[in-house]
């Protein structure tokens, strides 16, 4: 299956840079009020700012060992919408010992999503909308659709060329019924997935990571990973390139076919397992001004596959999300040669 | 006017990297056989071959005095395309003194243009190609258009963050008339500009590019340089940060209404007055760590541009032109800092 064209990341529809207000500190829940304690919205909040809490910590404890100072703590951004809920707490990391740029970012938002979003996400229920899809088309006659979105998303390019980038992003969309069709039945879904994009390829770290998001899937179905790697491996493509962005991990949108109970907190749990270990081995890892240059290379892949194909990136361009927010994800530093020559490393 | 949709930059146009044949060296002419020497096209070739030789003529003189050596020196790539004309000669120097990476390249193609792409570009034409409008939409039954396009393309990014970047391309296109209408009049048009993207805004220099301009457009038209500079303008704008790419400078397309032979070479000799007694100015101004890093952010927008903007970039991207050739326009180097705070130089 291609991945779906529905599920824009929640970090990148987020406040428009103008309207939104900074705040002092985080708020205790980004939901508005009318959102009950105990509902899958505010579950799920409270779910993603423990991921966030989690992995800050655990990237933290990394540069505390290895002596960074102030510039291997996180600093924290919080914004909220005026008058009507959402908003977003990044945590940015910038100039650690060991990580050169982290991010891990939450959000909450309430928007509306016009009908031709609504029918590429939730084609199905477009159609029900719409009274069966006769005549004109399917779903053809939906007005704009009010939608909640919840994630968690995070970047972390490390220093060291032989310690690879990681990216992940767990999400959780609801729709209310199209305007112009009450009846419609209310939709939900998660996304997300977790994938790691290594300078060099050092097997035993790839396997690593692998065998840690298998685990994680197998818990669940044993049918997720072979189709969540595979989706991730279709996604994270440079087509002009003729190459994949890293070495996968899993990618998984539109699932909706387990309760939301079991589907929670899958695979979010991962990410710490999967990665420090592999941190641990290379941060270290003795390295030349050429490895470094190469990593540059790479990261400027990482900067054309987010600005060109990115789903979350682009929608957030077009649509006047947060900057900043939005191209956290970027590397600090990036460099393109023209017609580069791979020699082999002896 | 906004910028017309209708014109990609031949470089990017140019030939696929699977079916180019790359050659020794580059051919008297791009042209088929069946294009008369004293065509508009063969003219045109002429010209922009001229532009290109003395371009990078001008750049490595700079870098002899500045006693660059090997690095100094454009490097040549060529290529034909096999079986049907058109081709390309990329020159390239990347590790001057003066210049980290400038590249100067001319492309020659013979395509055929989607329908849509011909409405959207001569809309006159598709217009009387269907038979004046009636019925249907305008143009809608016109079938592929075949297309000749030819042009010079450049951007030279030197180190000193005090001297400033630059990009130029001209280009001429003629279509035949669509295959699915044979009466319908055959078109061309140019199109190019040349403008200026500084890390620091220093007056002088950008009155200096700006009169250059400003003299070439006269010499033709004084509706030419308040025209093409507010369309410079309204193109080389990223919206997503709000911001303009640089400081400007001339912009057009669809450039018609004047005979060929006036046209031929309109512009195209402000390129080395306009840009090199800036760079005599500033290639030797001392900077500090900051002034780079100032430079490599900006570099990180002009990355921003041509990857999510410029109509070359993402139409080559998207049409599986020559990699190497359509990204040649990024800079070495360029950075990404979260929240980034300016603070005013003393």
């Amino acid at each position: 299956a291609p991945p779906s064209a529905g599920s824009p990341s929640p970090a990148s529809v987020g406040p428009s840079s103008s309207d939104d207000e900074m705040e002092e500190a985080a708020a205790e829940t980004l939901l508005r009020g009318g959102d009950e304690e105990g509902s899958m919205r505010a579950r799920f909040e409270r779910e993603i700012r423990r991921v966030q809490a989690e992995v800050c910590a655990a990237l933290e404890a990394v540069e505390e060992v290895a002596g960074a100072g102030a510039g291997g703590r996180f600093r924290e951004d919080s914004w909220t919408r005026p008058g009507g809920g959402g908003g977003g707490i990044s945590r940015v990391m910038q100039g650690g010992a060991v990580f050169e740029k982290a991010a891990v970012s939450v959000s909450v938002v309430y928007g509306v999503m016009p009908p031709d979003a609504y029918r590429a996400a939730r084609p199905d229920a477009a159609a029900a909308a719409a009274g069966g899809g006769g005549g004109g088309g399917v779903g053809e006659k939906a007005g704009p659709v009010p939608f909640f979105a919840a994630g968690v998303s995070s970047v972390i390019h490390p220093r060291n060329p032989f310690a690879p980038t990681l990216h992940f992003n767990y999400r959780y969309f609801e729709t209310e019924a199209p305007k112009d069709a009450p009846g419609a039945p209310r939709q939900w879904w998660f996304g997300g997935g977790t994938d790691l994009t290594p300078s060099y390829i050092i097997e035993e770290d790839i396997n690593h990571f692998h065998s840690v998001q298998k685990q994680a899937c197998d818990k669940f179905d044993p049918t997720f990973y072979p189709r969540f790697k595979k989706w991730c491996d279709d996604y994270f493509y440079i087509k002009h390139r003729g190459e994949r962005r890293g070495v996968g991990g899993i990618f998984f949108d539109d699932l909706n076919d387990y309760d939301q109970e079991t589907l929670l907190n899958f695979a979010t749990d991962s990410v710490i397992p999967a990665y420090i270990p592999i941190i641990e081995r290379r941060k270290d890892t003795p390295f030349t001004e050429e490895h470094k240059a190469w990593q540059q290379l790479r990261r400027g892949r990482y900067v054309e596959f987010n600005l060109v194909y990115d789903r979350g990136t682009t929608f957030g361009l077009k649509t006047g999300g947060r900057i900043e927010s939005i191209l956290v994800s970027l590397p600090l530093t990036a460099r393109w040669e023209y017609d580069h020559v791979i020699f082999e490393m002896p």
